[in-house]
């Protein structure tokens, strides 16, 4: 089932492998290449038997941080990079991040920051974490209440897929993941048959008694693996294209973010996973595209009907959303904004495109918000 | 007095403009080219009357942070951050930061990871921010009583440096700029017959009597106009060559700084400038640079001289070095260490060279820092 890519991002090269058991902290330093001579471990106390079997008899220390949305904080930075300083890592030390999409980000976010910039190793060992968070760079945590205030661009050198870690993933981090996956798909333009789409509906059987039984999981593993393999692919060169979201193509990505980041906020951090408030976000992106008469009718309708057979809310408003006004107020507060104005992406005949916010009218994304008055 | 430069640092464009006078939030939002919606300015108490000066009755916020290497920490960072969160930046928004050193490195650190990366305008407003801080990316913050263990390459587009903002100079803060000037200098090969250092030496009556008074300023204006362009030149020159500090070349900029660093974290951050620690440094890189063979002996000698008549202490041990096993525990945690090796830089017949702590025998560097056993 190995797949290997090699992407460049602005000129710092991403190598990822799909492979189907963890990596061996032997292997991590070696393929680090030269120089990398202290590392560090980062994990939550989810993934931390995965670290410890990484790890083996090394003498390398062990940060592990405090599972979830709630604790992607600078207290959780400070702890990682403390780690790193206790340690000894000068600024050719290897900070190994070992979990999902928030042990990733923070520990990218504590390399890139690190003496200026340390040596970078991901092992993903969720869904989101492959399908979305460990490639492409991004990093960062929470503050103020607002998702990824705080963040760099970082690109992790090297990247590991380790199908084995999903057997452990706990159902919710299933869903959280699909959503993603979802997403890439939506975005992908070669996919004008909806194969990817399709392949990614086969896969509806896997979520349906959650978590996943390792039995099930290795009868569904090609069509999941070439999932996988599909979206890392597609979303890399979205992101060759464009690594620090300039041009415009790579704000496509953000599919379902906008809202579904002010949903995050509005329903308190953590309250709702990612992935579902990215999936109730597609939805809403569906219905503003259909207002706007971009997305055509037959595609925001067997999008919706797909995220409805995964499980995911998609009607409005979403039931977490608590005060509206809250809600308005973190989609104003939206990264994407420029000169003052916010922009949506919105899924095309194929594809998505993105809309500058100037020309929605305020009552038609408050009918699709839902509950705004 | 005018002088303007444009550097490429790794693709990154940074213009600086030596002026006579600050310059407005108006001329600045222009210079910041399009996008630049929203701004928020940063200084310290000292530079608060500039800032004022600056913003005008512009309605942009000023968030005002406590002076000193003592308040360069994550809470500053996350003062700047939340007064560009309530001013409702978004990844467009301008920092502008008013002051020297410290106010430099925190404002640009605080923006580089702003929504993972904001525009950034920098008015230096010291001797130290002009011949160093201001320019060439190094952003960061101290942490765990380590100098500027977190941080960024980040460079400013946009520096001013206004000459009138050196009237209001504390005298201890000029002779903190005038060591990096000095270092700057000793880096200069193009300077083979000295005049930059006796450029600089022309300026000591300048520092007899501090702080400046303006007369005495208006009087050495233009040496000293000439002394800072040089340095922003050679600086600039530089870091194009080598903008993170893989190459090597960039390293060379440290002369003076793995010893001046060991003092001031040793000293306790903030009991001695960073320029006068520098000078020290400088002292001990030409004592290790003898005893190796490389550094000549008059070329020592005319350094040491020059560094006493400026009032630099030059001896060894340094009377607020403190406990000598605290230095050598700072010295061992220099970000240049590579493959768990120290280097040093020592000055070299001209300019200076990089020399790998292998060759240093550890008695010889016992030695050079003094009242280690």
């Amino acid at each position: 089932m190995n797949r290997d890519f090699t992407f460049t991002f602005g000129g710092a090269v991403s190598c990822v492998h799909i492979q189907g058991d963890t990596p061996s902290i032997g292997d991590i330093m070696d393929s680090a290449g030269k120089g990398a001579s202290k590392a560090v471990l980062v994990c939550d106390t989810h993934t931390a038997p995965i670290a410890r079997r990484i790890l083996g008899d090394h003498p390398a220390p062990l940060c592990i941080l405090q599972p979830g949305e709630t604790s992607k904080n600078w207290a959780s930075i400070e702890a990682v990079l403390r780690t790193g300083k206790d340690a000894g890592l000068a600024r050719d030390g290897l900070f190994i991040g070992i979990g999902g999409g928030v042990v990733s980000d923070m520990t990218a976010f504590a390399a890139s920051i690190y003496m200026r910039g340390a040596k970078l190793c991901l092992v993903s060992t969720s869904l989101l974490g492959m399908a979305d968070a460990a490639l492409g760079g991004k990093t960062g945590f929470d503050l103020f209440g607002m998702k990824n205030l705080a963040g760099t661009f970082y690109p992790a050198p090297l990247i590991y897929m380790p199908i084995a870690a999903l057997s452990s993933l706990p159902g919710r981090e299933w869903k959280s993941g699909m959503a993603e996956l979802i997403k890439t798909a939506v975005l992908d333009n070669a996919d004008e048959g909806g194969a990817f789409l399709a392949l990614l509906a086969s896969l509806k059987p896997l979520l349906q008694d959650l978590p996943i039984s390792p039995r099930v999981l290795q009868g569904s593993l090609e069509p999941l693996v070439a999932c996988i393999a599909r979206s890392v692919g597609i979303k890399g060169r979205i992101v060759e294209s464009d690594p620090q979201e300039t041009g415009g193509e790579r704000a496509l990505l953000n599919l379902g973010h906008t809202f579904g980041h002010a949903l995050e906020s509005s329903a308190g951090l953590g309250r709702i996973s990612h992935g579902e408030a990215v999936a109730w976000g597609m939805a809403r992106a569906c219905g503003l595209g259909r207002g706007l008469g971009i997305t055509p009718k037959e595609r925001g309708d067997a999008l919706a009907e797909l995220l409805r057979a995964f499980g995911y809310e998609t009607a409005a408003p979403h039931p977490l959303m608590g005060d509206p006004r809250v809600f308005m107020k973190a989609i104003q507060g939206d990264k994407k904004k420029k000169a003052g104005k916010l922009n949506f992406v919105v899924p095309a005949q194929t594809g998505a495109v993105m809309v500058c916010g100037e020309q929605v009218d305020p009552g038609l994304l408050a009918r699709v918000i839902g509950g705004v008055s």
